[in-house]
């Protein structure tokens, strides 16, 4: 036991964000949006614990080194369990875990979403988290998963955006199967294409020359083609504005198929009320991963661009195939909530609020009293009221300082004569308006303000 | 990688628990109740890492052989972060981490909630969780705190409990203080106390035979006292019944202040709306950790005595002495809400209701006109109503069956009859009962039902 006086000053612990109350409630805002129109579209949330088994995790996308194992402290046993499990690295392989264990007992086309932490051995560096909450939504297939699914992937994105309030946003879309055949029209051999995808991907980051020099001298892509595919890159708009360039290459498979893909999800995408300044095909837009299939997807805010990317994901042919043998398509996207709230409030886009979710602070003047103010407290709840009383025998002005730092709403304030009346005043703090009023009043202005 | 055929099969995790869709809904609502309640008393909202440096978590109320402590997989540097962290065990260490490193940032009084994961190595067996989600809230004074708090605890315990719906609960409450001066007024030497105490604990568990007979071959306590204490452990009721049996006690301080305080306690619990049904003072309540020193609560179902305590806590003098030499008293409960859900759902407390988020479900039956169906889909959720579109080529019949087996309340069916006159039809999957109407009157009766 540490001893009186032996006493160890906590710092914080690089990497791992910890909110103040103001920052931890706009986040908690943010989430439950999220959530919210998650479920809109019958999502059913999936929680699955911190730990898998080491061999779940390794050699799948992630990379080992950020892996954190976990071992029981002092444990003296020689138990298997000791070493066994690691701290999950994202979602989408305890996802295909969870699918492939329980697929009995789910309904397909199955959706979840999951909102838990991760956790990430990074460098430690400004902006760079250890442990950060994803927010993930992903529909599964069992064998086949129709592609009106894909398009409601965009019109879930602009609900929870337009909801939070940050402003302007573009959600890029665009199809795998699409640059393939776009790949293979120009001439550029099959096994090119993953490196070739990587190095468009860059585009935005290192702009057209290195990407065009890389294209020609390291992956051997004609000066034509490699021309050909910076001209296409630029291409963005709607689906209208992109057809003529692809119907204009020398066709194959891929790109018909691609393009009545990424058209069939367009249109649908419209016909959920996307709105066609929110959303536009990008034929830029790669994803470089292997894994994704079909449609994908990138989303940025139009007036803060320095926030990056706040949203992506895709198509992908099959889940959980290191887990079993069946084919488990889906479709699904990401969000980076605590990477995305933090930038938003670093960036002053989100605001920093209250430190309270209660909309009003009952002070109290009269310790003799105190079961009135109980009483008020209680009506006031009993209205769906948020309501904290403070009890602490201090001045009324320091309990308006209080009030003041939390920032409440509202603050009730009852002196021996309002006690007496059966009055109070309520403060209206942005206003600094003052009104005497009946308890029953003050529910009715707060029932309907704000 | 693994090779195409390479399967990993994979098996749950013993003392992990994960949930199909059906039990973390109603794990979710009840989740959501809890929050709401904390939040209707002011109680801000706190996250904090689930790594904390070992030095923080170590010897300070946790059993160091349950911590799992962590470290980065296939590591191959120096760092010292790798051998420096472990996960938390319980919310308390972390909250007084938190209180003490942000103290100059945070108002006093400090009422937060947390609900996270901890993590402890506990032996595998029924009942017994690795990790399970906690529901805690505590209010934190700067110096000294208000006793009105300790009654606030047991309000919040109502609410929540009354809107899980999960049958009649009773609050037992009692204060460390007044015990203690029960047993120096019984003569029984300061030393002894905590044990005493714990001894008393057992009453339920053991009965009280065993219980007298560990006092007093165990504690020396004289054959009197033994009687008296467990005499006095049988009284519970209101304050006013239990006052007379401390009044006809020897007086001492903490007799008097003990019960001084109680009676306080339980008069502002009235005021504040807890029914008397609810709420009984329990003599023998002790709660015998040593951290305790006033109020405590111990709560359980009054139908279902087996699930045991579902919500404990108490008044402590402070929170953070190995952080900072200030003195941080507090009041505060924990809900074990994994346990707690878990029980709720085995016993059938808790029905398993739909494995669904949504209202209803879309049924599509032309595949042309989908566009249809997205339109409504659309009309639906912009009113609030959840809502899921089976989009896959299957029969009518298989995709009711889906919604059966997912339980939405709801199903919509459109066939080439409806598209044409613009209607639908309306399942009621309770009732049975299907009606035509048009989006708008889907709308309204959706929006009106339970």
């Amino acid at each position: 036991m540490a001893q009186a006086g032996d006493i160890i000053t906590p710092t914080p612990l690089s990497g791992f964000p910890e909110f103040l109350p103001d920052a931890q409630l706009q986040f908690n805002r943010c989430a439950d949006i999220v959530r919210h129109h998650f479920e809109q579209f019958g999502a059913v949330p999936l929680e699955t614990p911190a730990f898998e088994k080491k061999q779940i995790l390794s050699s799948k996308g992630g990379d080992d080194k950020q892996i954190y194992s976990v071992a029981r402290l002092a444990y003296e046993g020689t138990d298997k369990e000791q070493t066994d499990y690691a701290l999950r690295f994202d979602q989408t392989v305890p996802l295909a875990r969870y699918v492939a264990q329980h697929y009995s007992e789910l309904s397909f086309p199955f959706r979840r979403y999951q909102m838990q932490d991760v956790w990430r051995g990074e460098r430690a560096q400004a902006g760079r988290f250890r442990q950060f909450r994803q927010a993930d939504i992903d529909v599964i297939g069992d064998g086949s998963l129709s592609l009106h699914v894909d398009a409601e992937i965009p019109a879930i994105i602009c609900g929870i955006f337009k909801d939070m309030g940050i402003g302007d946003f573009l959600i890029r879309v665009n199809n795998r199967r699409l640059l393939e055949g776009v790949l293979a029209s120009l001439g550029i051999p099959g096994d090119a294409v993953e490196a070739v995808l990587r190095t468009i991907d860059k585009l935005e980051k290192v702009g057209p020359d290195k990407v065009y020099d890389e294209l020609v001298k390291k992956f051997n892509v004609s000066e034509a083609s490699a021309t050909k595919l910076l001209e296409l890159s630029e291409v963005h708009g709607t689906i209208d504005t992109a057809t003529p360039f692809i119907q204009a290459l020398d066709a194959n498979q891929d790109l018909e198929q691609g393009l009545e893909e990424l058209t069939n999800v367009c249109r649908a995408a419209n016909d959920l009320g996307v709105p066609a300044d929110s959303f536009e095909v990008d034929l830029s837009i790669a994803r470089g991963l292997g894994y994704y299939t079909g449609t994908v997807y990138e989303t940025a805010l139009v007036d803060h661009p320095a926030v990056g990317s706040i949203c992506s994901g895709g198509r992908y042919e099959n889940l959980a195939s290191k887990f079993t043998n069946r084919k488990l398509p889906g479709v699904g996207i990401s969000i980076g909530l605590t990477r995305l709230v933090s930038r938003l409030l670093d960036a002053e886009i989100l605001p920093r609020g209250p430190a309270t979710p209660a909309k009003v602070l009952v002070t109290t003047m009269v310790p003799e009293q105190m079961s009135r103010y109980l009483a008020l407290a209680s009506t006031l709840r009993s209205n769906g009221i948020a309501t904290e009383v403070y009890f602490e025998p201090r001045r009324i002005g320091d309990q308006l300082k209080f009030a003041g730092k939390k920032g409440f709403p509202y603050v009730v304030i009852g002196g021996p004569s309002e006690l007496e009346t059966g009055t109070w005043q309520l403060k209206d703090f942005a206003s600094g308006e003052q009104k005497e009023l009946s308890a029953e009043s003050i529910v009715e202005e707060l029932k309907h303000s704000g």
